[in-house]
């Protein structure tokens, strides 16, 4: 089925949750109010939704494919990434100085959400290209952002992101791939990487990979890395295409799901060695990538938002038209639409909670993101900075966790059909598991979260953001509806939850890694589940408020209930966690190896 | 990888769970102790492991094919079939009098579990042929007994069920295949049936189909439903193959997972009509299907428990094999296998909890089936019967959801190489799906559990096992170790939860069916976590006498860890299902249907 982009829902965060009129007032942002939010979303809508959704199926039928070292895509992939790159999409959020449109992220990452809805197997091309172009962006010498930045920013080149190895995949220090410094300033770089998404394809002339690589001599670990450009076509001094560079696509994997999306194993060097050119400083090279995966991370996040409303909007279609057996409550006498069962109902509202409250999340992450960037007051940075790194394992790992529940709920509301796989319903559930992994899996997001982002500062942030959410609770109560006070209890109890995995969390690190370690997804999930449902609540007060006034009742009174449904159904779930946490650390790792 | 079967955990919940010296009190079942459960496993384990576990990633790379309306299966499943019938294997659980073993269901579902943990696709044929055995036992006249029962029990031919059709999937009042009453007595049947399990295949001589039409004139709705038997081949009086019937295959599903089982649209009376043969009375139909439904659900439950067996065990090996990484907490000083990580034993854990303790529910089921058909006291037939009853929806319902989260984990456990499908992780995680839908939905079965198991009789089953698991907890606290007293605690605000709950349902289900049905598969999901968590607590006190007694030291000892896993991790969610149901019923129905 096609996708209609939910641009009321995506505006209304963007207005009322990541006030777009607060990031428009930060220089170099002075365009970027609601209207252009509203301008650039309904023009990128049309795009995905008419050109980029009726591929995605066909890209699972037809997946990419390999013969004789060339990647040949879906049919329709390049002509639709040509469109892509001209309407300028590539750009988006990126520098005016190398062609881009230096739009923030809170409407950049409604966008992306589009395109990933809309068809996410042809989305991972920009995504990765978008890490290559922040990787030079922050690290690239001037030539290199000469030579490559606006090829990339303007899609006509793409780029990749190439860490993992055989022996190398969570953990990098283990990276064996090599590089030889020439004599002008080059270096022969060695190695296989696996697991490379557009790490060859046809979609566009030339692919700049991005390549970690140690140089002769490094130290070990991840100290001794080093991040390279190495395109698959040598750039000469003109801009212009010359030689095949020695890296080779030898396989592309056969995938559970985005099968649209080559995964490449690239060979380096078989030929004597693929010439390359250094990112920033020799052994830097692990800093640097934390660039592009940081962006990667948020952007995998959307991708679990972005799936998630396209699994509700089949299995609403598909409630909406199935016709089977009478409503409980005896309202219709015969068989009706299966959207009049309440199971039916519950499974969509949770399908919609998820996504609305990850979809707050990631748009108020991203205001963040925009003001640490660009604000001109330090202050103003440094906190939002601060906000935004604790937000991006909670944007990258509930929301791609909620994605897996939420795909497979869009599974079971469709009964059997969904279990074949012409309805299409099968291929979300397929798609979604790799967001859990890719970019660092669920237990890498965890660790970052317990360590760089709660033990290292005493839970300091943790707690200010609880802070946050207890004026919100105030709020509701003072309010006062039945649904505030409502969403107020659940809020604080989960609040409360929180707090005390904190203490827990900033007490022990140390001490007892193990017990801390060992609910660190659970923590995770408490956590971003709390701040999901946070967004939810604010958004109720603001809904109540339009409603108030008499601005679209329909709109507000869903977000009213949905607000609701997400305390009742899910903000639930967080005492629990935290008893397993605090509680429940030690029989994690009990048990002795031998007994598994 | 192979398959091995967990013969010791199987084995120490038919003895000290599911009490087999009890069951081979029950005339009939003498032979049926410990010794011969032992003996029958073990023979059981090297079939399924030396047999059937091989074929299984065949039948998902080769899968069932269609040609001419011939289907021919996996390569290997044909031969396999015949060891599997020359083994006596589809004949364990029925009756001697037609060639069977006789053996009480607590055994039998122990080799159901084996059997499908080696290849889940193989398995749904004998599932179905066990099905079609029990309608023919109950309602068949002595006629088709005699034509149909011996053949089906020995495997030479094969069963089907025939219900669902394009505009009927739950709703069975809706089906339309009519028959014909000829004046020989027989009929003829005009119709088509989708989603028919091994509707077509290559691995036994003839096919006997059990149709769900109605007769001419019959009442609408379901009480005007028939039940047929319609073979494939006609069969002589000699008992010897005739002519083609009139049902042949007209397309088989493209399905995301079970790829091996044909899933076959079958085509009755194209050609003057399918000759068919009423199975007890008129318009009694459903009442008979649901014999075979019943055993076909508790059957998918067990399915749900040997996908998690079969999952777990492969993430163990290779969470064993793959190293990444240096343990937390500095006990290895060099990268280590991922087992040693506190987020990776979590989810081996969460994984093995719940298999055991789904296995332990559905053994207890089993235990009581067997009671409440074969024991002399007809109050203890009520009792059991009563009880098992009860645990259908919860071992068909719980034990197959957990699966969807346990297959999921396993994915996870993989890394990057969960998602490809050589490394044979996502076979699991797309068989499983089909789980929660077939036999009923969650929801078909948490509607039976709501109506007539719960409302019914007001309550008082769920209320009465409530007690027994009150007593228990007494036995924890009296026990008094720290595992004992902390799974108590646990087990006691769960069991809690659920008589509110079940208060709530009796209570309500009348009056306001909306927010009672709104909670339906939440309290299927908070009961079969009570029930399951109960025999993990059950387990575990066994487990401390027979460490006691110096018995199997190791064994023990990591029943009672998993046990306190159980408790401190996921009956821990219990309360919080419990607000969501009892005061969270409003938001599932509020919104307008328009809004979604």
């Amino acid at each position: 089925m096609s996708y209609k982009a939910p641009l009321k829902d995506m505006l209304f965060d963007i207005q009322h949750l990541a006030n777009i009129d607060q990031v428009a007032q930060i220089p170099g942002f002075e365009e970027a109010g609601f209207d252009t939010a509203q301008a650039v979303l309904e023009e990128c809508a049309k795009f995905n939704e008419g050109v980029l959704s009726p591929l995605n199926r066909e890209g699972d039928i037809n997946p990419s494919s390999l013969k004789a070292g060339v990647v040949t895509t879906t049919p329709g992939f390049k002509d639709a990434f040509k469109q892509y790159a001209e309407g300028g999409w590539q750009g988006l959020q990126h520098p005016t100085d190398f062609g881009g449109q230096g739009l923030p992220k809170t409407i950049g990452a409604a966008c992306g959400e589009m395109l990933n809805s809309a068809n996410m197997s042809f989305a991972l091309c920009p995504l990765l290209s978008d890490g290559a172009i922040e990787a030079l962006l922050t690290a690239g010498s001037d030539e290199l952002k000469a030579v490559y930045l606006e090829k990339l920013v303007s899609g006509q080149w793409t780029g990749t992101m190439n860490l993992t190895e055989p022996q190398a995949g969570s953990d990098l220090a283990m990276v064996r791939s090599r590089a030889e410094p020439q004599p002008d300033g080059t270096y022969k770089v060695f190695g296989t990487k696996i697991f490379i998404t557009y790490g060859e394809h046809d979609m566009a002339e030339n692919i700049v990979h991005l390549v970690l690589a140690r140089v002769s001599g490094a130290p070990e670990g991840v100290k001794g890395i080093s991040l390279f450009v190495v395109p698959k076509f040598m750039v000469g001094k003109d801009g212009k295409l010359g030689a095949r560079n020695d890296v080779h696509c030898v396989s592309i994997e056969h995938k559970m799901g985005i099968k649209a999306s080559p995964t490449a194993v690239l060979q380096y060097g078989d030929n004597g060695g693929a010439i390359g050119y250094i990112v920033g400083e020799e052994n830097r090279g692990l800093e640097y990538m934390f660039i592009m995966m940081n962006s990667a991370r948020y952007a995998v996040g959307v991708q679990g938002i972005a799936i998630a409303e396209m699994a509700y909007q089949k299995a609403v279609t598909f409630a909406k038209d199935r016709v089977q057996s009478r409503p409980v409550d005896g309202s219709i006498k015969a068989s009706a639409p299966i959207i009049h069962h309440p199971d039916v109902k519950r499974m969509l509202m949770t399908m919609r909670a998820y996504t609305e409250g990850c979809r707050g999340m990631a748009s108020v992450a991203a205001a963040a993101y925009d003001a640490s960037h660009h604000h001109p007051d330090a202050e103003v940075r440094k906190q939002n900075q601060a906000f935004y790194e604790f937000m991006v394992p909670l944007v990258k790992g509930y929301s791609t966790e909620m994605s897996l529940e939420v795909t497979s709920l869009g599974v079971q509301v469709h009964g059997g059909m969904g279990f074949i796989e012409e309805t299409g319903a099968a291929q979300y559930y397929r798609d979604a598991k790799i967001l859990t992994i890719y970019e660092g899996t669920t237990a890498i997001q965890a660790n970052d979260l317990v360590g760089r982002k709660t033990s290292r500062d005493g839970g300091q942030t943790a707690k200010a953001i609880a802070g946050q959410i207890q004026a919100t609770e105030a709020a509701l109560n003072k309010q006062g509806s039945a649904d505030a006070v409502a969403v107020a209890k659940r809020l604080k109890a989960a609040r409360e939850a929180f707090v005390d995995v904190v203490d827990f969390v900033a007490g022990n690190t140390k001490a007892s890694p193990n017990a801390v370690f060992a609910g660190s997804v659970p923590y995770l999930m408490l956590a971003g589940n709390l701040v999901a449902g946070w967004q939810m609540a604010r958004a109720l007060l603001v809904a109540q408020e339009q409603l108030a006034k008499g601005v679209d009742a329909d709109f507000m009174k869903a977000k009213i209930t949905t607000a609701r449904f997400y305390a009742d159904h899910l903000l639930t779930k967080a005492p629990g966690m935290r008893d397993s946490i605090v509680e429940g650390a030690d029989c994690v790792t009990a048990l002795a190896l031998e007994a598994f």
